[in-house]
């Protein structure tokens, strides 16, 4: 724990591993834990929420394991109910498990809504309140930080403001470290999240919180007394105090600012914003807007830029996609198609952009298109060629070029590996690596065995050898990928690790249907990057075959230039 | 416009077709477009926004066609620029193009940010105010209403409130109906948008704006002289003032329904939420918050109930997936899958969900039962027979295997012909009229011409007849379906005046690849009407062939009860 004296401003706290994984079709291994951890750390977060050991074996064997992992930053978390009713915190299994974990810190969840306690949980409030004080002592006498998640908060103090705030200035009282608002059915405006975060500040305030008390002294100690203003413990008392928002209303990210901004200074969320319904609060969406637009230190030093990359690491491990508009993390999230907008930019950046990419890791990218503009073909160009200007005449046969392609069906916005190809060609800074000679894809039902199969052979030539091979497939496409990399395995075995991650096909002229032009999309990757290439045809064997020749020589030109820029 | 009685009380913009249409991977033909139009209208949003036709010839088609669409509760606009520097509006072609459209109302965007005019634009700020009132008065003397969008307006207010305030003084006084606050670039949160709501409410009620007198005219005589009262002045001039919100902070939601709290009446966004970079205000994932949360009618009676299959018809002309966890209309956004919360719905559904499924038209999902959806099934399977209600058992068959179909990757929402196949099956009104005993699809380069050729031969049996047919194709779809017809031709001859008029191919789990399912959805026409069919698997061919085979029984079946209902 190298790191111990980085104190955020704003505490963040991930709970990818144990609320995230509530969402629909996310499962992970006790692997993918560990790798999601390390993740978490490296981005640097607070506090890591990694499972509830006693309703879960592989939870547990994650902690077991988890003691090992030399976290540089951040805290584990284990997370449990507070005491079944009727009986004390030392005679519940569930709440005893939690020990076994072995982590700093225990969240504890309970009932803030009256309706909760006696409709769901079927106890009576005195007893519910109870549940919570006792529970919170255990784990306080046993030595833990007690993080206290108020389960349905908001809706509980709109029901019933003064039992909601009974059960907080309980929980404070017990000893509780943090006291965490959840809206957890996520239907609540930002506007009663402000007011509902501000009661609780000044309930924290005015409390008798032992933590609170702590850290007065410590203040005391730092800065001598200056203690008795009024702000300065409402500030204090908000750190006690936690957001936990839902996207139902789509409302996670906003009710997770604005709860800073009423002075809450801990963050619950899942980094990509995956959970229960329609997830959790995004913290790759709200970490750059408290760090860049509140100045707010969430992460240690150097860490935001890094938030896009392992943002998309943690959902390569859930195997989801990053959503493409996803704010400041998405790739689309700097993208810009309106030539208008693309100008502007070039001219003053912050005429059409709200942060600065490059703080978050992310590009810039200027999307291909008829509306798109010269100025914005220099600075994709450029890249490959740095002298490329706005009036460079390669500029001007790029542009031309393009007209043509969009004019035929192709569109390079999404494309940026083919869109480099064609830089590439104009510039005769382009060889084929190699070249299809024959192709054949045979799609039949039944096959012999009674199913629908699809099959095909392909011959390629490289630097005059010539070598063929075949491969089934799921489908024509799948088929014709797996012949085309096994024939070229022989000459260039790095494509071993290259495999599709996806495929997109849009027919461009609706009108004559099947003879229409089809559009193919394919992302690749080799596990350390991805990039897109496109095709076009009226058959869509064809316009596949056009996306993976781009998509293998991209991969093979830029190991290339890694490899032998030297002398180049 | 037999509708023309019903006043929203927040009026709802969809800009889909323009903004939308900036969104990267986002393309339209004119035949996407008007089928936009149409579902935008059955929804009932009060304005759609179609396009630029200065810019645009596709757009310029569209508004020609679009004057026989008959929409029934929406209205067009066609959107553009204030004048260029310099000129006079009659002088602009841009300005004068918009005229050509002929739409009800004008869109115009000028800037509010004195960075965007001086840097960006190069204009004075005087001359930027003139600028956005003379081409005000433009529109106004040739009769349109004019919505202004006063693009940058928080950026810009931010940095000079005074100028930004006057150029929206200008917009009013020179007879805009609509003054639209944007936030352009999506960096505003949601105090920044409530107070320059409030600002801008503020100047309207004090300004000398024609729009104010003519709806005070209004009030006056609607209710007698009961004006004077500044509320009553305030609520007022809140009709004028809209939002339009971009999501790069994930605030585009908040800002829109906290613009809204703040007394603004007119919400611009797209239903599904593409747009530039992160996306535009989702309108799908905001009406129901007007609607369900802060009781303001949108739509009118009985729409929003809708919402959820009007947002899938509209991704799917766009090519694009809803996201699964998009609030309200999203597919997991009222899926429960914690035990807990599945039993604490049970007991309580408000317990664990903030609003009803049934509202916005979706469906509660637990992972034991299925309770939802039935009577959207019901009222859908009534047009095949009238005595079908939600109770019947034949409506639990189909919620069962739509459940079934639903979980491996078919969706009926775009694909009524196949949903009508499906109920008929269930029913039993449903007897195979062909099968196809054989096919093969053979797709090669180069073919004996020197081009990429694609060849079937289809071998399909009919009442104990068999009839083999070959067809050469575009594409290898192309050819199956020609050979298919070709075969079946025999034996049905209407089959002649079939064409497909469109083909939509998605790839559903896009993780592995050319190896994951494609769903296909084909539309065809004989002429005279139009019906979708869907195919779902592995193989792109077969998912295709599923289609057509839909597609050709749907026209048969449908020219059988035709011809001889009499006889039924």
């Amino acid at each position: 724990m190298s790191e111990h004296q980085f104190v955020p401003q704003v505490e963040i706290f991930d709970t990818t591993l144990r609320d995230g994984a509530q969402g629909e079709g996310i499962t992970f291994s006790v692997q993918d834990k560990i790798a999601v951890a390390r993740a978490l750390d490296e981005l640097g977060v607070a506090w890591i929420e990694a499972g509830n050991p006693g309703s879960n074996p592989k939870d547990m064997e994650f902690f077991r394991l988890a003691r090992d992992l030399g976290l540089r930053t951040s805290k584990l978390c284990a997370f449990g109910a507070t005491r079944k009713k009727g009986v004390t915190p030392q005679e519940d299994m569930n709440v005893r498990s939690l020990l076994q974990a072995e982590t700093e810190a225990i969240v504890l969840f309970g009932k803030s809504w009256d309706l909760h306690a006696t409709e769901v949980l079927k106890v009576s409030l005195e007893e519910n309140l109870a549940m919570i004080r006792e529970t919170i002592a255990f784990f306080k006498d046993a030595g833990k930080t007690v993080i206290y998640d108020a389960e349905h908060y908001f809706d509980g103090w709109k029901a019933n403001p003064d039992y909601a705030l009974s059960t907080l200035q309980t929980a404070l009282e017990a000893g509780a470290d943090r006291i965490v608002l959840c809206d957890t059915n996520g239907g609540s405006f930002p506007d009663s999240v402000e007011e509902g975060v501000t009661q609780a500040i000044r309930l924290a305030a005015r409390s008798a919180a032992p933590a609170l008390k702590a850290l007065n002294r410590g203040i005391e100690s730092e800065k001598g007394n200056e203690q008795g203003n009024e702000a300065a413990l409402y500030e204090l008392a908000g750190r006690l105090v936690g957001i936990h928002a839902h996207d139902d209303a789509g409302m996670a990210s906003a009710n997770s600012v604005m709860a800073v901004k009423a002075g809450a200074r801990h963050v619950q969320g899942t980094l990509v914003g995956f959970g229960e319904r329609c997830g959790n609060a995004a913290l790759a969406a709200i970490v750059p807007s408290l760090e860049l637009k509140l100045n707010l230190r969430c992460l240690p030093e150097g860490r935001l830029e890094r938030i896009s990359e392992l943002t998309r690491r943690v959902a390569e491990i859930a195997n989801v996609a990053v959503p493409d508009g996803m704010p400041y993390v998405g790739s689309h999230a700097f993208a810009h198609k309106a030539g208008m907008h693309a100008d502007g930019i070039l001219k003053i950046r912050r005429s059409f952009e709200h942060v600065d990419p490059a703080r978050v890791g992310n590009d810039r990218r200027f999307l291909m298109s008829e509306v798109g503009g010269r100025s914005a073909i220099a600075e994709r160009a450029k890249k490959i060629d740095p002298s490329i200007t706005k009036d460079h005449p390669v500029t001007a046969a790029v542009a031309a070029r393009l007209k043509t392609l969009e004019a035929d069906g192709w569109q390079f916005e999404g494309a940026d590996a083919s869109f480099e190809l064609l830089v590439r060609r104009e510039l005769g800074k382009y060889k084929p690596l190699f070249s299809i000679e024959r192709y054949r894809v045979v799609s039949e039902h039944p096959a012999s065995d009674g199913t629908t199969c699809s099959n095909a052979w392909v011959k390629v030539k490289v630097d005059g050898t010539t070598e063929i091979a075949a491969a089934e497939g799921d489908g024509p496409v799948n088929a014709l990928d797996g012949a085309l990399r096994r024939a070229l395995e022989r000459f260039y075995p790095e494509l071993g690790r290259v495999r599709l991650s996806d495929y997109k096909v849009r027919v461009i002229n609706g009108n004559d249907a099947t003879a229409a032009k089809v559009r193919v999309l394919i992302e690749s990757t080799d596990g350390e990057s991805a990039w897109t290439t496109v095709g076009v045809s009226t058959d869509i064997i064809d316009a596949s075959r056009a996306a993976l020749v781009d998509s293998i020589e991209y991969k093979l030109i830029r190991d290339i230039e890694r490899r032998f820029k030297a002398y180049l």
